[in-house]
């Protein structure tokens, strides 16, 4: 604890008086009442995120869909379970933040209509229709009264560099965090590597556990914020 | 610790030297690397059962699909994913075993085509194409060498007694436990209530928390175990 204030002591709060807002974990889109659509996201990357940018001084709420993980100190959480609802919830957080960084595995899509009941064997179709989600952080970083640094996150499982490129210039980020992900690797591990890019510059944060990479991203985007926010 | 030795005194252990395998907790059916079907099945009730069979006597293996629970004490537990492998695990389980549970919630459905590489969100098809899981229960119940006893679970939104029935018979089931479950309801709760059926009888285990109520189920079977075995 004397550690830890020394260290507070040594790493001024630099976003004392920011609002951030975090988005974290996957999203569950219901099938009929038990059944669902999911996602591999552990929630630990985002959670981690939301404790680095309390120890930074800011303000931060953490919009998280079902996990199984502890709401780090000083964090005002939201639980959702779709990508729909954290849409909403994010929408509602944007005007007064400074720093909006998306880190959930939304769910792209979801299914058409679910079963108000449970699908029974015989009579369950045998395809799902499903229609696209609405996509949140193309939505906060093209919203009207947009925060100052809308951050994404990139989860993919080849052609990391090209898809997180695409997706930082087609959504209007001003970062982009990507990693390489496969089933069992990553997604609920502790550990993590990040490829970096912005519009003119990129950095490689290598493999170390998900507490130490969330410090070092947040040091990333507090730089960039200070660097763009003038006022 | 005393008065769980003196509560074991007053009930000698009635399964011992019996071996028991039970089924716990969703499977999780892959859709591409990153994305699934699951179910909202929380595997406290099979993780219950498991620890009243070890208080029981009896010798016990727990197959558990992807949970958030820790093995109970002198349980030997195997983790699967999908329905597939807790298909494989079970039928190499059941030619020792005396009494099989099937408490998992078993997606009746798989992907037809799991993508090795996530979709995007512009070549994603907008449709599932889904293929039937080997039905776990009916076919221990079916199988050569079948348990003594083997006691399904129908988790119903609706027309409970109707379809726990049905399944009993048509799966040649000894015993059916039913309960009504709706999302937020029952999946998760540390509480359940469960209506118990048999070829020719039938009772109502009111309301209770699930280690209760595992206790109770697990002394019903006991009885129909012992009437039924003549060995």
């Amino acid at each position: 604890d004397i550690l830890q204030q020394f260290a507070a002591y040594l790493r001024p709060p630099r976003l004392a008086g920011k609002q951030i807002v975090i988005t974290a974990g996957p999203t569950f889109e219901p099938i009929d009442p038990v059944r669902f659509l999911g996602n591999h996201s552990s929630g630990k990357m985002g959670f981690a995120l939301a404790a680095a940018a309390v120890d930074a001084g800011a303000t931060v709420t953490l919009i998280s869909g079902p996990v199984n993980l502890s709401t780090p100190k000083g964090v005002t959480r939201i639980d959702v379970t779709t990508a729909t609802q954290m849409y909403s919830q994010a929408m509602q957080c944007i005007e007064a933040c400074h720093i909006f960084i998306g880190c959930a595995a939304v769910a792209d899509y979801r299914v058409a209509q679910p079963a108000s009941q449970k699908h029974k064997k015989n009579s369950q179709p045998l395809s799902l229709s499903l229609i696209e989600n609405p996509d949140i952080i193309a939505a906060v970083a093209s919203a009207e009264h947009r925060p100052a640094m809308v951050i994404g996150f990139a989860a993919e499982t080849e052609n990391l560099a090209t898809y997180a490129k695409t997706k930082l210039k087609t959504k209007k980020l001003d970062m982009i965090a990507a990693n390489l992900v496969a089933q069992g690797k990553v997604f609920g591990s502790d550990q993590n590597a990040l490829q970096v890019y912005w519009p003119d510059g990129e950095r490689q944060l290598p493999l170390a556990p998900k507490t130490r990479l969330a410090q070092d991203l947040m040091d990333l985007i507090t730089e960039h914020y200070h660097a763009k926010d003038t006022t």
